[in-house]
């Protein structure tokens, strides 16, 4: 089956946001078996719009759009599928259900502009939006099948694992078995992995293998097809043992398990309870940490201690050694996880204190270096990292270190 | 003058790596006056790229492609483009010389392969790549152009500026001039925005008026286009002036300008500093105020309060307060901006709490309310909120409503 991904916007034509759409559908479609060969962006003109569907549906089976299912005028997706299909737009009340109860929970107005997201062409399947108001559209015409979803990632997301994908693969069944497993590393560059694995990435033919690299993270995904999933999940599980034996010691996690929830598994399964003191980083370590659901059952707290008083007062740094060693220090550092720990009375103390940048820095201490401790039962380690990059990439950097720091301590605990 | 962007690459088709070309091609093309109205991405077959190809040089002026310019048996760009068009290639002896020139500078052995890279088609001109060793080609048919640049970001950016930029402009001359100027609001929905500014919304013309939802924001973006640029900051500035009269108070910047550096601009100016107490929020937004440079001279210190004992301990709220009101409440909010301020001794103080699920709710607090308070100079403000979503979505959400209430706070202050 021939897919088209359609993306509306002119928010994309003008290049004003990156289309995330298109490749998170177009994996979707590939590990399912379906052949998404054709991706095409236009903007929000009923014209346009209505010649770059016509040629989807000509040269491919399924036409998936995304984006211009909203409540404005600009947004015309549904009208310009339905015109081109010769289809009547009707009220369908149901959605107007949906919509409706969406804005009574939130305790705001629905507008009659709304109303236009309840407009649906004539025979369709309306798919519910549990994430927003859009609801989804499924056309099936002749020997045809247009999809429309709302543009908001989030929503379109949700919509496609909820129901789109379900549908496909009822509708149309199998169509071979991909598979694909990601093994998540940290704390080794691109190039480095690829040397060490060199051999296997020129030998691939199934599973292929894929490098992607993500703010620190290097992500290796292993591909697999085959006529059924016990055969695939084995040709994957061949390669990942042999991957395995070269960079075992830098994956922390597989497919969409992130450091924060592997640390989160790790605080739950010893019983040990965590509290922060963050500079640099000011709070995103923690933010991220509880970005997990049920953290709240080993995260006791943080302080952010961004000026040298709050190190003192808030969070037991001695004054002397902060003025002996300065602020960004593995002493500091040490201390900042130390005290916290005994501050606010937890089994583990995390201390992360740098230089963000732009400003602050002196020749000894360059923009990007950080220091990074973690205090427990097991004792302290500290370390220092130099990161590269803008203020906010150095702090994002500085929380996934911090974040596989705790890990390794945690993991190489028991 | 209507451009189309064709992408291409298999690793597109799969959702492997996310295009940022086209929109980086979509955002220049349209600073320039050109009219950028389709983007196409392909992948690495024949049939499939020339049918994209054909299609784009009968609906558009000027077809862009990037991408299959390497020297590997899967980049085809030119051979396909070559064979449309009815050209012979030929070795083109200057790019075998900088190819050359290439690898030598690098130490490295060229191979046969990147004499692939050296063909070009009959008639067009070769665009030096002072990036990687693949020339660009410039192709003039008929009244149609077609550029082909490299897949790299980095080689196909510098190209374009260095080469295309200039080319374009030379051969075209100036399409006048467009200027876009984004007001960015938040605390009013996109519908019921539109509904106020629905008279300009029909009426646009020149400038047209787009709306753009953003994790709570929404961007209302006026374009103008004019044949110099004073005119078309003017028309911007009328129509600026008119939508203001209905929307000014949910207007918090402009462009660029994010909440974190409102608010941060409004502490320094009045010189005022300021410490936060967040529970659901998890310390994110302490992170986004402390993503602006120079925060430090505002920002003191924040505490995430995840457990109960932390509020009252480190916060100081008082813990019959927090039994009788619970913790997730405007008394328990207000009593966690009153304490971080005395405790921390800062002219302003903040408190979040609420639920952020998926856990923690009962029948009369819902996951998604949010309790967010500001205590100064001025006294307190409590507001009540209610998000829907996720987990993290509720977080940025209870993130970006405190960032505003703030900014409100101040902004009313004098």
């Amino acid at each position: 089956m021939i897919v088209e991904i359609v993306s509306t916007g002119t928010e994309l034509l003008l290049g004003q946001i990156v289309n995330t759409n298109a490749p998170y559908l177009a994996r979707k479609l590939n590990e399912l078996g379906f052949d998404a060969v054709y991706q095409t962006t236009v903007g929000d003109n009923r014209r346009r719009m209505s010649n770059v569907l016509a040629i989807a549906l000509e040269r491919a089976d399924i036409v998936i759009t995304s984006g211009g299912l909203g409540p404005t005028q600009g947004d015309i997706t549904k009208e310009v599928s339905a015109e081109l299909l010769e289809r009547q737009l009707q009220l369908h009340e149901p959605s107007v259900e949906h919509i409706r109860g969406f804005f009574q929970r939130r305790r705001l107005t629905m507008t009659n502009n709304n109303l236009r997201q309840a407009m649906m062409p004539d025979g369709a399947i309306v798919v519910t939006n549990h994430r927003g108001t859009a609801p989804g559209v499924i056309i099936e015409h002749n020997d045809k099948t247009i999809i429309h979803l709302p543009g908001p990632p989030m929503e379109l997301e949700h919509m496609f694992e909820a129901s789109i994908l379900p549908y496909l693969t009822k509708r149309f069944g199998g169509q071979g078995v991909i598979i694909s497993k990601v093994l998540r590393t940290f704390g080794i560059g691109e190039s480095t992995l690829e040397e060490r694995i060199r051999r296997f990435i020129l030998a691939q033919k199934n599973p292929t293998i894929a490098l992607l690299a993500r703010s620190g993270e290097i992500h290796v995904r292993l591909t697999a097809k085959a006529d059924s999933e016990p055969e695939a999940s084995a040709l994957i599980a061949d390669l990942e043992a042999s991957l395995r034996e070269q960079i075992n010691q830098y994956i922390f996690g597989i497919d969409e398990q992130s450091l924060e929830q592997v640390v989160g598994e790790e605080l739950c399964r010893q019983k040990l309870s965590i509290a922060l003191a963050e500079s640099c980083t000011g709070g995103a370590a923690t933010a991220k940490l509880t970005d997990v659901p049920g953290s709240s059952s080993y995260l006791i707290g943080s302080v952010v201690s961004y000026a040298n008083r709050i190190k003192t007062e808030q969070v037991g740094v001695d004054a002397a050694l902060l003025q002996e060693y300065g602020a960004v220090s593995p002493e500091t550092a040490t201390a900042m996880a130390q005290g916290i720990r005994s501050k606010f009375v937890t089994d583990i103390g995390v201390g992360i204190t740098g230089i963000a940048g732009p400003g602050g820095s002196t020749p000894e201490k360059p923009v990007g270096l950080v220091y990074i401790a973690v205090a427990g039962p097991q004792g302290v380690v500290v370390e220092e990292e130099h990161f590269s990059g803008q203020r906010t990439a150095i702090k994002t950097r500085a929380v996934n270190s911090a974040l596989d720091l705790l890990r390794r301590y945690l993991q190489t605990k028991n």
